[in-house]
């Protein structure tokens, strides 16, 4: 069993840009128009395609991270557009539940405490059966103006995920800053951010139990290792593995052989989630390669691990990290 | 003859810190009194002492990166501050023409156009023999609200760096946002932005000649190398060789054995520039190493480099990158 813990819906039919569009115009448009036979062709030719060419047999899936734009709008807006987000990946689920199983969106929106987000986070979970959330650390899109993961801000919705027994994807959306490109900086620099927030705080003291997951591998954290390790050591800190690997992990999201040898070499194997963000950020082939950049288990496969340690990258890691996983895969 | 490109200093006589206090009060002080013995003193038990145990040369040496805090006070308390750090530097420079040549901070100031940072520039290079600058590219300390670096607003300092022939370290400064630690996330995050800002553009089309250093191993980018290639190529720019490789260096400030051999791997040597940021952002020793985190010359000679590949690393591609240090180098 191979589970990609890290996909998006970013193929949906134009309707639901239209929608959005209209949205925004105020225009309170009912639910996007999209059929089934919409949501199953835009699916059968990437997502689904793509899986079943690479391998795997199925992906935690979400709303266009992107697209998610919490900085868009009142918070009203961003419940609106959540929900019309989620109620899309729970028909697609629907349609393929031995593909896809689902992660939603959530309502954030800037300077808006999170514990908004509660009754959809409630809804998803309880009426759809997904297993976890993604959680923008920085609903303004590029201003960073929330407080740090660590602070009570954040408490009521990491008591309602750890009541729920569901993890949270740390992940941004576009950014409206132009000093930031969304995928090349804002992606990568805000997993790098979280990461240092943490160590400087104790949120899982608090929360032994709260799971997050750091995707693109961490941003630049496996890459500088020493650097974490050692401002972790002179700020008195416990060692790393046990301050936050425990709760923290990381996907495969990154897009080249090294540096996938990198992660694997300096992050415990118990902590690193397969994943690999297609369709998304990168879609063409490497001509070094031959094979498309974001095709993140050929990199895997590569690594000579046994299989006992692919089992686990591949499914052990994500059914702990994602607890509820189990009743979609019937197990 | 061992060069390390990436020095700041650190270690300063209590005196700095009190006249920059004065000057933040409102006091305008004359300039700081420390002795020459003072300064000695503070060097000789720490970059001189190191950069002897360890085996380097000369040092490539700045004023502290993380209080040039040019977000603090009005664009006149930036170039004061600006002249005075640099005027200590110069002192150093002339008590150990040997062991360090100067690199000078830039008076920047949010909102205001770099162009006020020339006549400094100038002063630094032609009066001190200066042979570079550290460029900010947010002046706002975490708030990053300055155009990229690829917009003319920065055309004329990089006019004026192009007639000097002086590179320019793309060097933040302290964070006063909350969600930025300084040296774990917002150093880090700057180097990644600032690469993602020049593969966006075509700055060195413009500047053929224009030379940026990316300290700390140019963030994220050798690990998301893939990423960056694949996002060049689906942009249409083209390959990152060409594009920023003749005007764009990393540095060594990577503090761990496996952080360096990816750095190796995948930049192409005549790119890496030695660097240890000492005495820096990680002052302890690794206890997985028993070696200070940031004696990142341990990493480097552990690569099985060629003696050519060494003499790059360690010299030949710091001439090339910094072309004024060859006066100071009597060569």
């Amino acid at each position: 069993m191979i589970i990609d813990c890290h996909g998006h819906y970013t193929t949906a039919p134009p309707q639901l840009e239209e929608w959005r569009a209209l949205q925004l115009a105020g225009k309170s448009p009912d639910a996007p128009k999209i059929s089934d036979d919409e949501l199953r062709d835009s699916l059968e030719k990437a997502q689904l395609k793509l899986q079943r060419e690479r391998g795997a047999d199925m992906t935690i899936f979400s709303p266009r991270a992107s697209k998610m734009e919490h900085h868009v709008g009142t918070p009203e807006v961003s419940l609106q557009w959540s929900r019309v987000c989620n109620d899309i990946i729970q028909r697609i689920v629907s349609l393929y539940p031995k593909n896809f199983v689902g992660v939603c969106q959530l309502p954030q929106s800037p300077g808006v405490p999170p514990a908004n987000c509660i009754p959809e986070l409630e809804r998803c979970v309880k009426e759809f059966g997904f297993i976890g959330c993604n959680l923008n650390p920085d609903p303004s899109g590029g201003h960073w103006n929330a407080p740090p993961l660590t602070d009570k801000y954040w408490y009521p919705i990491y008591e309602k995920m750890v009541e729920l027994d569901v993890p949270a994807m740390i992940h941004v959306t576009s950014s409206c800053n132009p000093a930031f490109h969304a995928t090349g900086a804002h992606y990568i620099n805000a997993d790098t951010t979280a990461f240092m927030q943490l160590i400087q705080g104790n949120l899982f003291k608090d929360f032994p139990t709260l799971k997050f997951i750091i995707p693109h591998g961490g941003g630049a954290v496996p890459f500088h290792w020493g650097r974490y390790r050692g401002l972790a050591q002179d700020m008195k800190r416990p060692a790393l593995t046990e301050h936050l690997l425990n709760n923290v992990f990381f996907d495969t999201c990154v897009y080249h052989q090294p540096g996938i040898e990198l992660l694997f070499k300096v992050i415990p194997l118990k902590n690193i989630l397969f994943g690999s963000e297609m369709v998304g950020a990168v879609r063409s082939i490497d001509p070094e390669t031959g094979n498309f950049f974001d095709d993140t288990k050929i990199y895997v496969d590569k690594l000579g691990l046994s299989d006992a340690e692919l089992k686990a990258v591949y499914e052990g890691n994500i059914r702990h990290v994602y607890p509820r996983i189990s009743k979609a895969l019937g197990a």
